[in-house]
């Protein structure tokens, strides 16, 4: 070993003692007469000091020293005279006698401090610089916490890991595949999985009955800000349960997580179908964390010459409002910004109808040319709004509405500040559909996968009413992140058939792609279901970030790019030959 | 739930209880008024019983059922008569009230018992009911247990687990890599890790000091037998370590896993050079359950007419033997067998030479022409043979002589069961060559890899001998498999550059392959080292079992491909285009 201790763990209680150390120079004071290093490793800091005149020698050395140098040091721990009392060595410092430099660094790109001068693309140049930062560090610390304890929970419960391949077969459903060409099966190629469903549920027709598996998933998409090519997923299965066991046994992995992770007692989680968080929220991932509940005013403005609203009335839409706590005395610049921003063709709403509640109680809106104060006063009560508040209102078609209202939501709980990253509020989102139809590709499409099971008393609507029919899918949702998703599955060959068929896959095609799958069910298998958590996600959201990226040790790019590597690259003519590519 | 216990928890103190289970029939037995079901699920088997004098309707649907068919019972918990004392729920029954049949099997392509009638192929097809035999499931459930242990004993030392990326940069040096072609960066290509060789050391330069991974590695290989193109790692690696450390500490971590795995105690592991592994054993992976060490007799046999040993002094090689116990006795045949063994072209030994040491001592030769009573006596003491065993020789150059003498070492160990799969001998093989020299690429290969430190006082032999220079580097070898490999690494920029250039390595090249490597070293890179484990191999130890497929849930052929889903597998035009290919 090149040091006794590390540079977290000397403190009063070691006074006296002899030590060494080794680390990184993270930063050097010369006072004169003295000079001061703090030494750097993944424990903590801890100040070496060299005196001019007992050792001039070495401390001329330590002047010498630059920042990243790797040092190893021998000397004593003393009591400091001016105590750091934020660290939790910041009451001792060593007095150096011996010292050797490990290794030598050039000056570093970015300073490696909390707060850094390195922007996002030179940091993922220097991931390895920026990985030395706390608090780039603690993130991928967290990570392995968070890893630790959803392995000591679900062990606990008689899960067992299984590792699932990663070299399969190429099956494009939903998002695109990367493939490896097969050197030894020329022409022919592996797909890395986007999950390992297919086989998670083969070993529940093995008798598995409890599986996860922490595992690397890939997805060949475009990639928006925060997608990864490749992700972790938490990835479970049991067999002869019913939604309720999975709902009941991962509220409790995720309670487990806080409790153990965070000192957090998270209580129990509500549920809410599809149809309801659509209509409360405009999302099927709401952000709890706030109230600020949709209200539908369909009923409360009929009768208007208000030409907006008689136009969602007509085409069999909605106006909907929500109440913005303490906003009423929003500017007129203000309530422009809004308006703008539901405007904004991805919103692509025509405009924004507002009602302020005054001190006195009256209602004045946006459109008070159309709506007496009676009317107003009823959207008041309807809204709950309180002397203060503002209601915000917009009208459209119900999908467009609901999703634009959504947005303007969240916004608000922005701007209101209501969305604390220290508060968690956790849901479950039930009763999915489980189609939905696509009109380009005119078919329908599984809104979870292909093996979600409709719930039993919709499957007689398989071949009348596809779009009614509620699948016995979950999601559980924190914070307004989609932190898991799962199903109970079809275990019945024939009703798996059928779904196929409701897919638009011919009978040889669901062969083709999923027959190990249908061979398989046709040997016993038992009921089961499952759910997939987003790990890195998970991560980010303990770690009270908005981004995954840094819960990642080495991220790929917007482009997909590993900067720091320079991957992906090119590869060789003899490569390629070999691959017949 | 579908059931209130498992099939494997009622026993005598349970009786009495109402009980619902579910599971799958594994045998059923019609004695006419009573009909036995064994319920089998993962954790064990109960006995089902159906009486038709008190249940006709119940008992007369069991009777239809088929093996394999998923069902669900209720019904009581009785002592059994005729009690099976060698399965913990053998002294109880079920007296079955209830009878739902979850879901139906067709009869599967080989029986579901601990010996099956399946051949290899019929269960890789099917593996999802070869899983469900309890010898394949405990297989899974023992790797389950050692990745558990693996992590319980480095997370207590401070390890952190890391996910390294696998989606990275190919860099042929070695095996062939697996590339996967870049959609958004079109010709070119990412590779999958062969390890994350270079990563842990980015982390170790990053300050993660302690790091491990359970992770998935891959290699393009032609495959023999028990090689996957897909296998996985225990990856470890620590910076401020000497190579003292890393022994010590992984040496720790194969006594907890035996420990806790197994219940064995295994002693301190002896430390060989990989000098005298070759001497003694003719291998650098030396099964020591067994002695049978090579004894080296070039000095006993100089003078004599014989051309075979002759040869081998003149051309500088050895006459090497060994003594195989208590098998003077061998007859003709056995003896004829042995020297075909040698002489498989695969060893290319042109005879083997023996010497038997009668019960009166004396010692009867195949070689009696050219030695006298006096020179074998002198065989017989330096091999330590004892009346009754029997001394075999072979001669020729060193290194083809020692590795078909390491060969027949193992085979005569085979025969004499010496080769006990309950029995664990651990020990390290240390100081291997650095490089060893490639006389069809005419250039110096790495030994383990290019990033291997030389031995401090062997620096000096980089440029005039690189032959002699003995690496830092270390083997785990158990019962002759290598189940770990690491080194000490370079972190000194020079050296690695040196190093690159020893291999053939242009600047350039070194530049483009592992440049980011490279520039790491200059910021700071502390002096560290660490080790791998081949898990499935390490799996396939602790399971007493030569192939590792059985403890990989679902393994490819020697093709590379897994028959189950059919991969690897066309894939559309649509994908092709979008690839470029």
């Amino acid at each position: 070993m090149f040091r006794t201790h590390t540079c977290g763990e000397l403190n009063t209680s070691t006074i006296g003692q002899t030590t060494t150390l080794a680390g990184w120079l993270a930063k050097s004071r010369d006072l004169g007469g003295l000079t001061f290093i703090d030494l750097r490793d993944r424990y903590g800091l801890t100040q070496l000091t060299f005196n001019m005149d007992t050792d001039a020698a070495l401390c001329q050395q330590a002047r010498g020293l630059s920042r990243e140098d790797v040092l190893q040091v021998t000397g004593t721990v003393r009591e400091r005279e001016n105590k750091n009392l934020k660290i939790p060595t910041g009451e001792i410092e060593i007095i150096v006698t011996e010292l050797k430099v490990l290794n030598h660094s050039i000056t570093p790109p970015f300073t490696i401090e909390e707060e850094t001068d390195g922007g996002e693309d030179l940091r993922m140049k220097y991931r390895y610089l920026d990985l030395r930062r706390n608090i780039v560090r603690e993130k991928l610390e967290l990570r392995h916490r968070l890893a630790t304890e959803t392995r000591n929970y679900l062990n606990d419960q008689k899960f067992i890991e299984v590792e699932t391949p990663v070299l399969i077969k190429s099956t494009p459903e939903g998002a695109r595949d990367f493939v490896v060409p097969s050197r030894m099966n020329q022409g022919q190629f592996y797909a890395l999985p986007q999950s390992p469903q297919t086989f998670k549920q083969l070993l529940m027709v093995a008798g598995f009955d409890r599986y996860y598996q922490l595992v690397k998933c890939f997805r060949d998409e475009d990639l928006r800000a925060d997608r990864q090519p490749e992700f972790t997923q938490i990835d479970c299965e049991m067999a002869f349960v019913e939604r309720e066991d999975i709902l009941n046994l991962f509220e409790g992995m995720v309670k487990h997580l806080f409790k153990t992770v965070k000192g957090i007692d998270i209580p129990e989680l509500p549920r809410i179908t599809y149809a309801d968080a659509m209509r409360l929220y405009g999302s099927d991932k709401p952000d709890t964390r706030f109230g600020m509940e949709f209200v539908e005013l369909n009923e409360f403005v009929a009768g208007s010459e208000f030409g907006v609203f008689n136009t969602a009335l007509s085409e069999g839409g909605k106006i909907i409002g929500i109440c913005a706590k303490d906003c009423a005395s929003y500017t007129r610049k203000q309530l422009d910004e809004l308006t703008d921003w539901v405007r904004d063709p991805k919103r692509g709403m025509s405009g924004l109808i507002y009602a302020r509640v005054e001190a006195d109680g009256s209602v004045k809106s946006s459109v008070d040319k159309f709506f007496d104060q009676e009317k107003l006063q009823a959207w008041k009560a309807v809204c709950n709004a309180q002397p203060g508040d503002l209601i915000l209102i917009l009208a459209g078609l119900t999908d467009k509405t609901r999703n634009a209202l959504g947005g303007l939501r969240l916004e608000m709980g922005q701007r209101l500040d209501l969305r604390d990253k220290t508060k968690f509020s956790a849901l479950w989102v039930i009763d999915f559909p489980l189609v939905e139809w696509n009109e380009e590709d005119n078919r329908w499409y599984a809104m979870h996968h292909p093996f979600t099971s409709p719930h039993p008393e919709d499957i007689h609507l398989l071949d009348s009413n596809p779009a009614a029919i509620r699948a016995n899918a979950y999601d559980m949702v924190i914070n307004g992140w989609e932190i898991g998703g799962g199903s109970i599955r079809i275990h019945d060959r024939d009703l798996q058939s059928r779904n196929f068929q409701l897919l638009g896959f011919t009978e040889a095609e669901a062969q083709e792609k999923f027959g190990f799958l249908l061979d398989a069910f046709q040997y016993g298998a038992p009921p089961h279901g499952g759910i997939a958590f987003g790990f890195d996600r998970l991560c980010s959201l303990f770690g009270g970030a908005d981004s995954i990226r840094d819960f990642i040790a080495f991220p790929k790019n917007n482009s997909g790019r590993d900067v720091m590597i320079d991957a992906p690259g090119p590869i060789d003519e003899k490569q390629r030959k070999e691959l017949g590519l």
